[in-house]
């Protein structure tokens, strides 16, 4: 059960801090059994449990709704109530390493499907950070649809990818797969990516929403806006914060594109949610002579950032490889999103000057004025 | 069957201008009953028909296969041939009346989703004309899913549009559903739309192809790209080469939006035919609030060109009104278009200081450069 | 608008007959100038329409409603009325030829895709007839997405056509395209089948719906449950009440078949709707060696018919030939389908010992008690 | 890289068996630095892997196809090989308890979505034992699109299903989420239920796969067949050949039912891979009235089993009650299911007629004869 509270005696600043004139709810949540947590304090949306498989009868419900500082009982037990904007929530902005996501700032993600070469993958950070990119993306655990297929690097990558980092100072972005690995990838990434056969993955949401580590969120092959805002709840409710939505095309019925990139999607997400939102162009397409044109297209529809592969030598990927576009398409890509960005008042998060390795601690999420 | 083939004697400016030199291959055809007809003479594709249901076997199509002049039997009789972009041909432009479409040019249709009052359609006509609208758009009939709804204002309809042209100078846009139609809407309308519902009626196609009418054809609600061209080729096979592609949502298992814009394939239409594409966003969007960044992204992946529904006072509209947006928003849009076209070295189509009314005559298609 | 009324005076077996009880009705409607028809008598369902575009303004529905003998102004006005099934209301039995679809009794429709060849025809229409079809489909005029492909043998195909019922007394449907061949095709054909292409088509829609013809209505590739019923709503308003509903697949994201049979929305429509439903799994799976599968849970479903391409020779065929099965494996089909109609109290409709030739006048829609 | 092999010396009964006439392939494996597992002894698979991320080159692929013993090297590394329906491989009978799936016998589930009362539970299991079930379902472990929902009963759910299982003699299966979870679900529950949401979760499929429980594999609602048999292939690689997939509807575009029951994909499934399908008309439907007729049409299709919800009191449930049916009405099913298995030969698994509890050890895949 939810219960959404007002404050009286205090301000909407420091609303639910001093949690003192809430006490007589409190109170009947323990004569009736329930323990309570405070899911939002600045929203005051309180959660009340008592034991598993129980959602409160609706006597309870109506006693808690006759208390003078509980606005609603939110019966519909599934709505998306964290990552709902309302009218006293502005954007949510999300910090990979020092780029900024959300509120006027575009953050651009870029970098090979799998590491499969530290080498390789060193010459890649090195062509996207100087076209502009400061989020190094590469996958170290793949998902694959088949179990004989390549699996990913596993550790070995997650090393390349601190390596990378090291050198060129870009932030690092990775999936990971499974919630007992959470912990590992998370010592190492600066964000983790929870890919699109994952988004319904409950277990793995909680276990990263445990973290405060930024979460890559991609939205399922056919998830509904809905289920995709429900997912990022689940981070949410954990206690992190740091979401950022990822469209990369639904399931369509059609093959000239690999996936639907699903724009509509994309606006309507900015205007029913805080959190950020990026685009990823690659797994949408599947083709690179498709890539320009839909980031751009992602930035005009108010997307907050890109993520695109980027290969120096496509031909020679294992996984993926056939929608890697070369460094040089990137940078003019860069241009391009620039430009739009202007148009806009927005910006293109740039590199620091001389970024410094290791300042990669992930800063909290922060809220513009609405 | 369909041959491609090749001039030895002549330049490709004037091929198939003197079919002298395939006299062998017409006696060939004369002798086996085939009339033949050249779909396309710059590209030198003829037509070889015989008898109803004859596609010619396996034993003629070899012996036009070897003849000199014959660069290929086109065997898949399926594939879009005319709309296909070739290395030698660039982008076809189609004008509605002076508004050009392709070649570096956006053009802005707009206006309500059906004419219910000559009154209504002139103050709205002259609204989009102020914001940078050079097409007008508006239903006279109207396709509907139940019997029971409004069907448009019919023939009166056609007259409040040929007024509204009279007074603004707007070149006018309209359905029609009906074989038996086409003439009397085409003696009316610069262009004739070819709504989704009609997207695979042939014999409809068929109709508007012996005309020389601009046709703007709306992609079915579960059209391939694939079958979209094969639509379009129906229009250019009967003869008339001047059709606009519209991308207006395909049918999608979310309800955010009313269907989803697909603009990965226009992106891929322009890779895959020189005719021009304009996107929809009002019928994608199916709500107002998302019609401007749609239209945004629609210019910024390339499309040629957006037709948007305009209404002043969209709750008081029968039919569709939910999507419209008001004048105001609209002339915001024109700005943010203008400026995007700008960025890709495009303009876009403006109205004539002073147009004339009657000079509606559609004027040929052209080509540009490749 | 439409009127929903109740009679008092008189029973449901003659309501509506003399309308004399509704005089202050028709008095009223007159008045405010709007022109009156019953689209159904039995149910009292009355049409009012006054001009183009006027659906009838909220004072009007509340005078309307006024009125005694008036249940409910149809609001929703494009609410299925006509096709739905109500508490009063049992199946309807649709007749082609002597074959009966509904009410208990199974239909089998088999045949070629294309009538191709006269001979070939007759021989695959003794082939189907020995194995306990009724009625012999063969497309004449074919939907086609290219116009380069095979369109169909036209007017000598409805005469090879009539030429097979001659011979084997089963009933003939084929497809019309085009509302300017409905006469002439229903000159010939004891059925008239409207294709999934054309499902949309109101002009052609009317144009049927203005014959008594057997209506075979294909749903569109992504048409909704309602947007089904909603065209075969165009033919029953036009006055005709037999048609046939025909679910043949709907558009999906893979392709181990060629459509997905929706047999979940068969289960429905026989809830919805009191017309009888027939599957078609050809179309559906695309390949000839799920047709015997489908068509059993098509059965077991509750479908009220199947239509089955059939062909001796497959491989030999213009279009569509990679799913036609031979007679025998068709035999086999009407043998299961014999035996799972037993299951659930049906019988499959029989051939006629000795059927003369030419009786194939289409009978009344009838109704069998709810 | 995977190698199928040819036995020369052996017959196909004992193949593998005694490898030392593959010692030459062995031994270049170990040259090349390859670690070798048979996948499958009878049909001779062979995987072979080094590090992570190594695919195996052409020049390693090509000595591999030099030797006589290898019939080829499956470069297509996503293929499903182990789930492969072949001309040597006859059906697969996979057990739940005593209760046998494919090979001509057909099983019955049923059950409510989720335990929520262990008194309602037994009062449900001896329903629908009564009913002609044999096996239980009951979620103890919920996968559900909102964190705010009712998430299972968890491990007291399990301890009611035990308690279920001892008074009725029903097997039961019941749902695992989480990897971590596995060991523990898989000490109570005879068959593990991976849930649609969890299809792609390879973590989970390989911790399944390392038991042997029998795996009841729900498809992904927009997962193609190939990505199905995919997901299975992750089991059985991982060492467990006892998957029974479920086909539970598809995502679409309409609502009248929930999802898209796909039988077509049933009965390509039936030729395409040797293991058992069954069907959920429950989650498909997500409505009452339509269970029945698509229950039958599962098992006309051809479908192994059936998995349906049942609950005596549909309106009081937590989660998913709205498609719930009654006991009686699953009697009524069982009884048109067995008529159904007699005419295809089949039979429906029967309760022993005094199970003593406990004998629920699974037994080991059978094959039948092809």
């Amino acid at each position: 059960m939810l219960l959404r509270l007002r404050s009286i005696s205090s301000s909407s600043a420091n609303a639910g801090e001093n949690p003192a004139e809430f006490e007589p709810l409190f109170e009947l949540a323990r004569e009736l059994g329930y323990r309570t947590r405070f899911l939002d304090r600045e929203r005051l949306v309180l959660e009340l449990t008592r034991q598993a498989g129980d959602a409160g009868g609706p006597a309870d419900r109506s006693r808690f709704e006759d208390l003078g500082c509980v606005v609603s009982v939110l019966d519909a037990s599934d709505a998306p109530e964290l990552t709902s904007r309302t009218a006293e929530r502005g954007d949510t902005v999300v910090h990979i390493g020092s780029t900024a996501f959300g509120g006027g700032s575009i953050g651009l993600i870029a970098g090979p499907c799998a590491v499969e070469d530290p080498a390789d993958l060193l010459e890649i950070a090195r062509a996207v950070r100087a076209a502009g990119a400061t989020v190094l993306r590469g996958g170290a655990f793949k998902p694959r649809t088949s179990p004989h297929s390549f699996q990913g690097g596993g550790v070995d990558a997650l090393a390349a990818l601190a390596d990378a980092r090291e050198f060129t100072g870009l932030s690092i972005v990775t999936e990971v797969l499974d919630p007992r690995d959470v912990e590992r990838v998370a010592s190492v990434a600066d964000a983790l990516q929870i890919g699109s056969r994952s988004m319904s993955n409950a277990a793995l949401l909680a276990e990263v929403g445990a973290t405060q580590k930024p979460i890559l969120l991609k939205r399922g092959l056919a998830a509904t806006a809905r289920e995709f805002l429900l997912a990022a709840e689940y981070v949410l409710a954990a206690g992190n914060p740091n979401v950022i939505l990822c469209e990369r095309g639904i399931r369509g019925f059609d093959n000239v594109t690999r996936n639907v990139l699903d724009l509509g999607t994309v606006a309507h997400l900015k205007t029913a949610t805080h959190l950020p939102v990026v685009v990823d162009p690659s797994h949408a397409a599947g083709r690179p002579d498709l890539i320009a044109p839909l980031a751009k297209a992602g930035i005009a529809v108010g997307a907050d950032g890109l993520i695109i592969e980027v290969h120096p030598r496509p031909a020679s990927v294992h996984s993926d490889g056939a929608q890697a576009i070369a460094p040089s398409v990137f940078a003019e890509i860069v241009k391009s999103v620039s430009a739009l960005a202007r148009l806009e008042g927005k910006i293109v998060a740039a590199p620091r000057a001389s970024e410094p390795s290791g300042t990669t601690k992930p800063r909290e999420a922060e809220e513009t004025a609405p």
